[in-house]
């Protein structure tokens, strides 16, 4: 998608270690309109798919899925990364966090993702895809069904994208970055 | 706020300790459209004040504030609850979080709060009033101007709405609930 992209290289940080930085327009500052192009974009791709409710992850997934949401008038459940003590049934599940370089939990309460729901999972990055696996999880344990997994950047030289792809499931993604190499900032065509 | 105050009184559940769980429609599972209406409304409530820059706190702080952001087409800061290791130039706070019972770091990267920022505060609850002083200590810190705050939910039998109110700052909550004793649900008219 041609706006993230034209962003990403005007407003985007390479740092060492193949991490990009991305917080001056989606996950600490965020600008709400490319956020909504963003969200016209996911929801044109997954246009031929039955979708009935939108599920992502907190922090940095909730502004985009809120707006795929809107657009589509449908439910958005975040997951949460600690069980809140007010929370007892709950999906559940653990996910290894490379960024942070520790495990947290996942959880969904049961009565927000149901053996009929079909699902649209959406956030900001797909790099190793460790989140990803724990919503499939997720998904799996509630009987419901994954119909697609939307994200915002991918890097395609992390694991992920190609996990998920080999397991049939359908991915988008609106900005793929083949390489950071050298701190530069390279686009798959 | 009309349409708010019935879908608490619908879907809202009071649980014992003066707890309302809204996580039905905000803050696990959102209604997009119930988010984007009450967004209208705290535009609406704020519409003669000058503003260049909404701030709020992860994780249901987020929807309100971008579909605020989208309306008025302005960036969205989200602090973060947790410095990120990529994160090292930093407003920082502490906050006791009076239903989790702990302390935790609130942090803002200071390339996103400025001196020249006009600031309106948005998310969802208002009870104790811990984040929002938490906030106000921020926006000194970085010595921008705190043009108000705005709600979706307040408590007006905790202390937070006075001690705000009471420090001059233009506070608007869409729905105030005056008792939750014996598990019903009081709206101050």
């Amino acid at each position: 998608m041609k706006e993230l992209k034209a962003r990403i290289l005007a407003d985007g940080q390479c740092l060492p270690g193949g991490v990009l930085k991305v917080d001056g327009f989606i996950n600490h500052q965020m600008d709400p309109t490319l956020m909504k192009t963003m969200a016209e974009e996911l929801v044109r791709r997954f246009a031929d798919s039955e979708i009935n409710k939108i599920l992502t992850v907190e922090a940095s997934g909730i502004a985009p899925a809120i707006m795929v949401g809107y657009l589509l008038n449908l439910p958005v459940v975040f997951a949460k990364k600690k069980q809140p003590s007010t929370m007892s049934d709950v999906w559940v599940t653990e996910v290894f966090s490379f960024t942070k370089q520790h495990t947290c939990t996942l959880c969904v309460g049961r009565e927000f993702l149901q053996p009929d729901d079909k699902v649209l999972f959406v956030d900001d990055f797909l790099a190793n895809g460790h989140a990803s696996m724990a919503f499939m999880e997720l998904i799996k344990q509630a009987g419901a069904e994954l119909v697609g997994m939307g994200f915002l950047i991918e890097k395609s030289f992390q694991k992920g994208g190609t996990l998920l792809r080999n397991s049939g499931i359908h991915v988008e993604s609106l900005a793929i970055i083949e390489s950071l190499d050298n701190c530069e900032i390279k686009f798959k065509e």
